[in-house]
């Protein structure tokens, strides 16, 4: 054990608690036949809790850990400490890029050395821990080699170079048993068009992406392939903007039945999107896979990363995720980082235990709004004319037909109230 | 004549004036072999021109137009005035909706009635003009019945008269000559998921677009069918989000090969795009077709719908247009209305004229931007690595191999200048 | 009794309905020494729930009222209905507009008798209602002889109409026993800077608000006289911007001491502030008056105008209103309109009854984590260091001095956590 | 001479010129009497040219620079690469933050040595060129010390250590003849309202502006003391949020005779303005002092502190600066990053001389619209009705006796065109 932690105990589901423990979240406690463990599937993100040091583009590092530094010694040290914390949050699952775990090397070869050592070293941890992978992922966005893009870079040698790092992290995602490899391309965009060959670029993220779904199957990966949304930031504008465009791209390069999409609430926000539309319109497309469960700021224009703390707000997301079937592979991934004020141990257990009951409470109120079936039996009914024979064989006909009807049936429209403050309401009873 | 414009005389070129003269449109004056209204093909907008009445959410009308009121006196007054604007700024287009041109009628037979009377007495108008229609349109968002959408609506019934509605819109399109035909859907989205069948509008949308292009095809309507993106307002959420997303539902309709885009800056803005964004997407997916050239307030987050006047900015879209190959059937629309504190005839016609000389203006610095070739010839030269047999191979291979080369080849890639300030000052020694 | 809500019933506290009772708002529990409807002050915003009629820019009327109509009787019956909802509801107060009780007339003197006769005629309901005037104010933004401003127009006629027209509004409310009186300045702003003397319309409005004030102190009116901040819209940018700015505006004009704040949740957020924010700079500031409690839909950039619908949100923006001492003359104004596709009777008691449950349950938790008093402790546990008697003589000293204890006493400041999620995670206990 | 900027020549006036040189800035050519280099009074910003890495919150270093490295030797580097590059440009001034200019020490006393002595070197280089200082700054907001705050720090000894950088910083401002100090405060503001006393951190903030005024006259410095507005970034908050926000916090500490403000154009786009606005308020409160001129990117919600590149937008600003009387002590200083892929020297040059040149010709147009007149006298038509000792003596009199005027002149305001297209069409004959 290191002392990191020092005095903190597991933690555990207490009601009542004013202390660290679970108010909400309640591991075993079952729900339409599945233990709420199941449910949820929460994962840490090695990057925010471990590996960022608390900087902003106004300041530098503000968090003094022990395991900082650039050396291997240090990187067992910081998977010490993530296993510590992962067996005091009882957290299923954890999630790392590449450069979260292992110092970079001096080469391609040095870096996947220390890479492979360290995912020994992480494999090792996980045989005496109950957490396992979720995903596993490349960084393809810090270096300075990836300025310009790492599958649509300008120079061919960098998306050789993402091709190796890309196999290299499945690879990896493969032998740990992870139950998904993401894909998030933040400088897979553009600074300035006037420099950019757009559509060039986009056919290199295109074969590039079929490539990984090729080699996940030529490996046998049976973990799903997920791509992740975002607008922007760091590119001015990435390819991968939302879930209707990478929609649009998976289906221009064949892919929409390959890949599926991890949607944080934070991106959808900066993309003008609430969460519930990102979640309702990937299940509506069936390309609904995971999520990452961290919000944005409302009134900041960049990428704030927060846990989340707002339970009605999650508890529609939730609603959506269990009308999409729940996860499968999918879970929910705290993308959060801690605020940069947030220097002690203490915080980074407060953090992740708060957000885990926000969840939990959310879930539950997403639950029994489902199990209550109101809001469902309102939304069928204000569809029922859509039911009919005469409709559906209007959608199998043409247009002069369906206009037709206008003067065969004398048809003048009367609308009808839309509820949405009563539905509103309803959500209100629950959450 | 009426009196409207009163002793306004028709506008010509003239480089040297301060008045209502044209200082840079200068129609047939000849680039890349084209006379420049044959490039811009400019088109006025007839419903903000003639049919808005100078309201916002917080005030009624402004406007004192003689034309105003319900009756076919009015509509055939506000024709004769429209056609005189056409003449008197030599505009080769004009577009209209439906609702623009005719008073409702209490039945959609009394409506059509109204209509077609006028589509009559347009065209005898037209007979004696230059002006020619660049596309009509349906207002299927003012009417109550639109409130919950037209092909998206929960009733089959709306659906029905939607159908009718555009059936007729084409109809009289391809009477007129019509260029394009026009679909934007200020319904087609939600104001809250609670009530909402996400899945089951975009069913609805796809078919309906489907009907729109099988109808097109079957009464030899040879124009363009365009959709026009915007991300909301009046909906919070519109199916027909951006360009990106567009594509995505093409794709998923299988209509990608029969419909393009008409893009708006003003809706690429509040989609957060730049304008050049949209038309190079749509350029390099195959579905750029034409453009409403309105510029949205960038302080402002609602449509503002704005005469454009900035030519930098009015340039790069150009530039955007002209690498796609330019218009073909498509033009340069002024989806643009008049402040409301505009009230004067003298207003209206200064918006446009001063509109298209900065179209003008933009185009020739665009067309010069491309003759000159050196932004191209950056552009080819920072991806020149990809037009080696090597790179080419890699893209044809799989994952391994590409990841193979940078053992291989001890692949070190090192980053080159992105070169942005240059080219921005070179874009700036044209525009 | 008019028949427009039929067979709906007086709305009462059952905290187990699932129908149309409060399952929150208990209006005689006490908190804190004060009955919850004393600390909550609910009103009734008449423009919204019985002037408006559902249309946005993209389309008309939806609500189909049997009192729309620019008649006396028309009037009257709106009155009628509207004291209906209010007892319905059980609140205590209610706001108008000038335009929105009485029919406009051909002249100043017609719209007078109109609206004076209706001030007799509303006077009247009250005496046979316990429902009272929370405030009174002037619409001058609708007419188009305010599009180019009020108090701010360039032509001193405006001036005078808008002297005229508060005058009048604010007699009506100190005869009715108003409690505050409102101005929202909607048009006293800019489209374009162009046209704009910024200086001297900021001295207009300067002027007509000291007027404003003066002509309250002649007639004896001890309401408070509310600004209501808005950063744009209708406006392009409106004079008060936010709280911050009319804070600066009120200093230039010596009004500080005269004038406190209407503070909309909506209208903070517009400004990229959170509602809280407003309400604690406000009250830091010592300008904070009432709230107007409805939501802005944080994915749209113009004024949605919502029923409140979070209760997180509410109870955060409560505790504010609590630590400043509460309201004394303002309250909580729903300045909420229904969607446009809520047609019906139902859905405006809905919509309110709603409203009411969510600030009654935010009330409750705000009022509980200001008794528990543990975010207060931690708040005066991280600023304690300035309680000290050193700390306070550094401020009354000089910058030499105070620099001089680095070296003196070899500072070195070592930063301590700021505590944000486990912040969020008491409040997350109580909301 | 360093072997930084290689072979690259001195920039010369070259109108026709397609390489390094200037097409625009003429510094010798006259305008209303003064040179051209003496309107514009450009400045180099230390920090984004010298000091920045290439960072951004995705990715480290891009840049390659021999001057990096904390040791003097390095800081003597970086001083004889900037004087180069302020040489090759011929810019009159340039600017600094202590922590641009020397290396952060292990202690206050270190840290100021090491200043003093860099101070000693830059003053050196300055005898021997024509550069001098607009102005110095403290950074106060990147060390982790400042977190929470500089002077508004929970902790008084930050205060202390902020006091002492600021005397410093001003002193050594002071010796060098520096025409202004300016103070921005990134991290004068919070992350959460949860953990902040709001009215005491701006208490605090006004003493030490207090106290810093205080100095500059106890030293006798006659620089100006400007304050910089923003929003938001880093802090979630800013106390400084825009003009209008400062000038209240000035009025509210008696500081507005005292303290001018700094305005750039990012931050005005950051608070939802236009970069025009913040100047025309500034100037009509009295309080204009100099520009940061460089550009936010429209669609990011982040400070991307370009380079300017927009000419018509460059010369609005410009055509305030001078209504507004022009510099006086201030100037335009670019806070200009190159962006984080234009790696090379020649990028650093071309993106000075591209906006010094967008500068110098929206300065040129601005002149021009100034000197022909037509815009100021359509403005002072538009208010002439103000000009009449009748609406005079309306503003002095009270509100009664203003209303009374409606009935005894029978009042009907008629609106008159607001010809914002006819204004913008007339800048477009100028920019």
């Amino acid at each position: 054990m290191t002392s990191f932690f020092q005095d903190i105990e597991p933690l555990h589901y207490d009601p009542n608690s004013t202390g660290l423990a679970y108010r909400h979240y309640n591991p075993d406690e079952m729900f339409m036949g599945k233990r709420m463990e199941d449910h949820l599937r929460f994962a840490v993100a090695y990057w925010h809790s471990f590996a960022w040091p608390g900087g902003d583009p106004f300041g530098g590092q503000t968090f003094d850990r022990p395991w900082f530094g650039d050396t291997m010694d240090k990187a067992r040290l910081k998977a010490d400490v993530a296993f510590e914390m992962f067996d005091l949050l009882g957290v299923p699952y954890f999630c790392w890029h590449d450069a979260d775990i292992r110092p970079e090397g001096d080469s391609f070869a040095e870096s996947r050395r220390n890479f492979e050592d360290i995912i020994d070293y992480l494999t090792g941890k996980m045989e005496s821990s109950k957490t396992k992978l979720l995903w596993g992922t490349a960084n393809m966005f810090s270096h300075r080699r990836f300025m310009s893009g790492a599958a649509t870079n300008p120079d061919p040698d960098v998306f050789a170079w993402s091709a190796a790092t890309v196999k290299l992290c499945m690879d990896a995602t493969h032998k740990m048993g992870g139950q998904n490899y993401v894909l998030w391309g933040g400088r897979e965009g553009y600074e300035t068009l006037l420099n950019t060959d757009l559509k060039r670029e986009r056919q290199q993220a295109g074969r590039f992406l079929q490539m990984a779904v090729e080699y996940k199957h030529k490996i046998g990966f049976e973990g799903a392939i997920l791509v992740e949304p975002k607008p922007q930031e760091p590119s001015k504008h990435q390819y991968d903007y939302d879930v209707a465009t990478v929609y649009g791209f998976l289906k221009e390069f064949g892919l929409e039945g390959e890949v599926q999409m991890n949607i944080e609430q934070g991106h959808a926000i900066l993309a003008g999107h609430s969460f519930e539309h990102e979640l309702a319109l990937a299940a509506s497309l069936g390309i609904f896979g995971s999520i990452d469960m961290n919000r944005n700021d409302y009134q900041s224009g960049w990428d704030t990363d927060q846990f989340p703390n707002n339970v009605p707000e999650v508890a529609l997301a939730y609603y959506e995720v269990l009308k999409a079937g729940g996860f499968t592979k999918g879970g929910t991934n705290f993308d959060a980082k801690l605020r940069r004020q947030s220097l002690d141990p203490v915080d980074l257990i407060a953090g992740h235990a708060g957000a885990m009951d926000v969840c939990a409470r959310g879930f539950k109120a997403a639950a029994a709004m489902l199990e209550d079936g109101t809001l469902e039996a309102m939304r069928a009914e204000r569809y029922a004319g859509w039911d009919t024979p005469a409709a559906a064989a209007m959608l199998d006909g043409d247009l002069a037909s369906a206009a037709a009807r206008v003067d065969a049936e004398a048809i003048d429209p009367q609308p009808r109230s839309g509820r949405q403050e009563i539905l509103e309401n309803i959500v209100n009873r629950f959450v």
